[in-house]
Parts: C-alpha cells; structure tokens; sequence
C-alpha cells in the first residue's frame, strides 16, 4: 500500500500539466511604480505562470486575475508531488473554458499577495526585515498597473481579453477603465463595480479579528514562532460564509452533527455540528498557505476600489473602451449579488458597449465561479472565439461614433 | 448649561415611568431544576419586571421572552439618573403594543444571562468563585422552565400570552411545546423552530472569537484586570452584520467615509468608513454590558433548539397546545427569513390551530422586531384584544376535536 507522500501525479489529458512558476523583477529604480496613494515604489518582483502557446501575430493572449486569496498557479500541477492542481484547473486547459489549445494564458499573483509577488511578507531592503505594514498601501489600480507590466514585458501590446471573479472581477474593470485599448475583450463574473457597504463590513471583522490577535505585533510576526494565526483563521472563516450561499450550507451541513448521534451537552466543543467543524478546518487551512498582512491590504484594497467615484461614473469608467463585454453574476451570490452586475451592464449599455450578461443559475452562492465550470464555459467559450474571429477577420464593433475606430479615439486618451 | 450627568429624565406619559427590577431565588435544593443534559442545578436566582397590574381575575398577564442579548429591563427607567429606558420601551406601555393599562407584563433576565439571573458569572457556592465554564449547559426548554416557574411563583396559573422575537421567539415555541396548557396565546416575532446553519456558522465564529481572545483564561477571566473583551466585541460586530439588512447598510452608510471626505492610504486606520465606525464602537459598547461566558452559553442554546428534534416533527411539538398563535417575520430579515416563520406556520395548520401570520414589510432586517413598533402594535393589539376576550367570555378554539375542551386533552400530557 502506498502513503500519501508516496502518490504521484499523472495529470490527466485535459490538464496543462506540470508548470512551473516563473517571476520577473519590474519599476526598478528609477522606474519605480506611481502608486494611487501618491508614493513610488520599486523593484516590484512577479510571480507568474503561462498555459499555452503565445501565436505568431501575438493575439491570442489572456489574463486571469485571481480573488482575493488565490495565485499565479491557476492550472496545472507543480510537480508530480502536488497535492493539488491550480485553483481554476478545471476552468483552464485543453478543451476547456479557457482552452490552452487556442489561446496563451497568463496569470500572476497579484501585487501585495505572498505567492511570490511583492508584498508585506517581502524583504524591505531598507531594513533587511519584511515590509510587514510599511509596506505601501496599495490599489486595484495599482495592481492592474503591475499586470499590465507584466503583460507588456511578456511581448504582448494588446490581449485577446482579461477574466477574473470577485476581486478579480474588480481588477478586470479597472482594466478596461485604465488601459481601454489594451484588450479585446473583458469577462468578469460575480464582481462589482465596488464593493457592499455589508461587503466592507465583513472585510473589517476579519481584519479586526487579525489585528486583535496579540501575535499580529503589528504586522511584524514573520519572525516569531506563530503569526496572527486566530486571526487570520477566523478572518477566513467569517469570509467563507460568505462565499456560500444559505441553501447550499442547508443542504451540505444542516444541523447535522460532527462525528456522532446525539449532543454533547459540552461547551468545551467548538465543533459540534458540521458546519462549525467545517468552518474551522477552513480557517486552519488557510493560515498555513496566506500571509495575514496581506489579507489586510488586499481586503483594503477591496473596499477602496469605486469606479464610480474614481471617474465621476461607472460608465465614464468604462467609456473609452472598445472591448467586448461578458458580465456573470450567480443567483444565490449575496456577496456580490446580481442587482452590482446590472449597474456595469447598464453603465455598458449607456456607452453603446457591446455587452453580453448572464445571471446563472446556481446553488453555491459567491464561490459559483470556481465551481460551475460547464455552464461558464458554454458562455465563454463561444464568447472568446467570436472576439477572436473578430479580431483575426479586423471586424470591429459599430460603437456608433460617426466611423471612428474606437482604437483611435482610445489612442487620444494615453 | 447642564451637562451629561445632570441631566435627568422625566418619563413620557406613555412610559410605565420608573421600574425596579426585582429578584426571586427558585429550585433552592433539593428541588433542583431538571437539565435537559440531564443534571440538576439550584438555586436559581431570577431578575425580572413587571408593568401594569394583575387583573383579580389574574387573566391578564403577558410574559416576555427577550432576546440574545437583552434583559429584564423591558420598559421604564431605572431612575432618573438613567441613560436609556428598557429595551422594549417603544412597545411596552400604557397604549402602546402591550398596553399596560390593560395587561400584566412580565420580563425576566433568561436563565445563563448576565443582568440578576443565574449565569455563568454567578457565585459557585462549591468554589466560591464565578461558575465560568463550569456552568451548566442549558437550552431553551431549561430556560422556559425557570420562566414558567417565575410565573408560578407570581401566583398565575396561565398566561394571556408569550411574546419574544429572535432566540426570544424560540423560547415562545418552547413555551407552547414544553407547557401547552399555560397559555391562552403565543406571539412569535422573526423566529424560526431551529436555527439555519448559516446562523449556526455566524455564532460559531463569534464563540471562536471568544474563546480563542488571550483574555478569555478558560472561562475565567473574572478577577482579571480585563476579560475577553477584543473577543466579545468581535463576537457582537459579525452578529450585528446579521441583524441588519444589507438595503438598511447600504442605506444608512454607504461607503461614506468617518469624519473625511477623502482616502487616507492608511492601514492603521481601522474605522475609515462609516460601517466600520459604526461596527467597532457597537462592539465596544456591548463589552460593557455583556458577559463572553453569556454569549458563549446562549448562542449555543440557541444552536440546540429545535422542536422538531424534540418532539419529532413541529406539527407535533406544538399539537397539544390550544393557545392562539400570532407570527410574524420581516421581509428584509435574512437571518431568521420568512420561509422558517411559513414552517412553524404550517406545522400549526396542520394541526388545524387558530394562526396568525404576517410578513411584515420593514427594511430593518432581523432587528425589524426591535425597531417597529407601529406596525407591530396592529397587530399585537386586537390580536391579545381577542384573546383576552375569548377568555373572558368562555368562548374556546374549536379545533376540530369532538367536542372536547383542548385544556382537557392538555391535561393528560401532565
């Protein structure tokens, strides 16, 4: 019989395969990245990953911006030792939603994560210990700066589109409100052209949860024995109820108990029912694979991100570009619920965008995106290929604006 | 000027004016109560208010069941020093929801709380310090007992009515399951027969939240300089996200920032927005007025519930009362939504019981039962008007039972 450090991988046919992470260091002095609050910083080192081959004509390429907690490692093993593929790894990959045999895809870890882009776990050279909490603070806008310099220094001037959910959906808008001609098309799925006043209010219970934590010491934990791993466990697990929705919690846990018939009658045990069980290996799990500082920044940068209020509307926001939109939201996803997807399509619409907009049909609540592959790929499938003909045949979308090319009048604004 | 402290009330005519909270000690040994766990305990002390007068015909009493966190302060003030009247000042009173000037309400502190009952702060007579963990385990049908035996002990035989919203309303179903014929009427406001497991998942973080806070030493935090107070307070934050809509969030803050008009880039600014502001300081101030060890107990007797556990199915808890039933849930309530109040209304229906019911419009989410008053007082008003006429005048339910009394098949539960 064989252990479980003994199993090895074959992936299957319809994988990437094995990948490998790959970093490049960027905005090195005097380059230094203009942050949204008004500083400069640099270098900034990226963690990234490709899947697919880059074409001849260089059009084929797509950039996945991950959630909140995710990575560059979206598809794909590591090594025939993993113990688990990328987290999109059913999304991405040969025949698949975003299929590896037609288009160059990309993804990296986003600026201020701790899979191996700059961010609070990172050296500060200027004291030789991690940022912690000097790091700077940070933006989508920010973040979207440091992947499009990625895309850029990959050889790519202009991408077939750019994907990503929740906090990945964020950053895809701000794509297109940032670098309007630099994409063909733009999918985001279960996001928001900003964040809940509800949203904000759970980001601020798990970063209160991490800065009570007296192992937090103020952001600077990375050399004692434990960081702020209370903290961040129950930061995680307060966020994952929301990623559910209540009926797929009903139905998946219930008020079934853990390991036995009858209650305990003991209030020594935290994890009684499933669902409490369930939650706390949740929060166990993630404390072993994320950085607390960077779940501050990142949740802040969750909260900040408006953009209403960062171009006077949504659809000023949105008015330069000339990509195609595909827009998702899921019907049990009370995080980021349907009615946040209505005001980017109808901030679309009011442009004369080309917009395509699903609400899905779903019982897992905000997590949908990473979970509903098939019904995704069904839209996103034939989404892409359509802006790929599009592009390969020089077809472009009527924006009705008196026979300009939309490129041209984005070009005036750059 | 006068200053805070100066100040003094003077009571609206409409209030039950000033009130004295008043105690009792029951189950002295060796007439301990019976847990549901199956060990006895006693003496139990109880706090508790009364407001109006006990007709001579002791017909007219309304006992109120309060909340996760409320006490038995329900109305008036305390003294004119005081800084808020009872919780349910709005609704208790001469004229108002129940009308003083015609009922006999009763409040008492629940069993395990923190405001005069017997909880796990009280003295432990064996260790002469506060029981903390050592407490017994408790439910809400050992809470109902202690209340059922208060009433007794204020020399009534059967209540004109039970009301209470939330973990409160749990406490009314028990009420009509535990002692179906003490009671002419059963008022359940935005309550449910079990809790969901969403609700099971938010109260388990609060607990982690608690127990996992340095200051928590087990349950005895007593003679500490400080108990587990960055616990409680972020117990209270996530549960009052859940008491609120996310219209009512959205309404009342926005993504407005606290005292500035602009961002501050700051990470060690934790109340930026107004949500945040608003979150932390609820959470400071439930601190002050709560015991961790409370929440610990009654959230976890609030997961325990359910009368369809207990009894088999809800139909069947609730088949040998022949008290009235008014129910009613609110439309923006997600915590306990209406689709529980529908299943406590159909297992009464089944049992061909005499129900009310109402989704109530209100934008106020869970707490809706706190906050509106006018509403709720059109209904409760003629609802208990009927009831006590019924009383009075002999008339009975007919419940389909040939002819006999339902008091008479009651009496052979006992």
């Amino acid at each position: 019989m064989s252990t479980d450090h003994e199993e090895t991988i074959i992936p299957a046919e319809d994988s990437v395969g094995f990948v490998e992470r790959q970093s490049v260091t960027l905005f090195e002095p005097p380059h230094e990245l203009h942050f949204a609050s008004g500083r400069r910083f640099g270098p900034i080192s990226v963690a990234y990953e490709t899947y697919g081959e880059l074409s001849e004509a260089r059009d084929n390429a797509i950039f996945i911006c991950h959630a909140l907690t995710g990575d560059a490692h979206a598809a794909g093993w590591h090594s025939p030792a993993s113990r688990k593929p990328g987290w999109w790894e059913e999304f991405v990959g040969p025949g698949k939603g975003l299929d590896t045999n037609k288009y160059f895809v990309i993804c990296a870890n986003c600026l201020g994560g701790c899979q191996g882009t700059t961010g609070p776990s990172s050296l500060n050279p200027a004291t030789g210990k991690p940022f912690g909490l000097e790091f700077e603070f940070i933006t989508i806008s920010d973040i979207v700066k440091v992947q499009s310099a990625l895309v850029k220094f990959l050889g790519i001037e202009h991408l077939l589109g750019v994907i990503g959910g929740s906090l990945g959906g964020m950053q895809v808008l701000d794509w297109a409100a940032q670098f309007p001609d630099q994409m063909d098309s733009v999918m985001v799925l279960a996001s928001a052209a900003n964040l809940s006043a509800q949203g904000i209010a759970f980001n601020a219970v798990g970063r209160r949860a991490i800065y009570a934590d007296p192992n937090f010491h103020n952001g600077q934990y990375y050399d004692s024995e434990e960081g702020p791993r209370y903290g961040l466990s129950l930061a995680r697990m307060v966020a994952h109820i929301t990623y559910l929705s209540e009926d797929s919690i009903e139905e998946k846990f219930g008020r079934r108990l853990q390991d036995k018939d009858a209650f305990e009658f003991n209030m020594m045990n935290e994890t009684e029912f499933q669902i409490e069980s369930y939650l706390h290996y949740q929060g166990k799990r993630f404390v072993q694979r994320f950085d607390a500082n960077s779940y501050l920044y990142l949740t802040r940068a969750m909260d900040y991100f408006n953009l209403a209020d960062s171009y006077g509307s949504i659809a000023d926001a949105l008015k330069q570009t000339s990509a195609r939109f595909l827009v998702t939201s899921y019907t049990t996803d009370w995080l980021f619920p349907t009615i946040q997807s209505n005001r980017v399509v109808s901030a679309l619409l009011q442009n004369g965008k080309h917009v395509v907009f699903t609400e899905l049909e779903s019982p897992f609540g905000h997590d949908s995106f990473l979970l509903e592959f098939e019904t995704l790929k069904d839209l996103v499938s034939p989404f892409l290929e359509n802006v790929l003909n599009a592009r390969r045949t020089g077809a472009r979308i009527d924006q009705g604006r008196e026979g300009k090319l939309p490129s041209e009048e984005n070009a005036n604004r750059h």
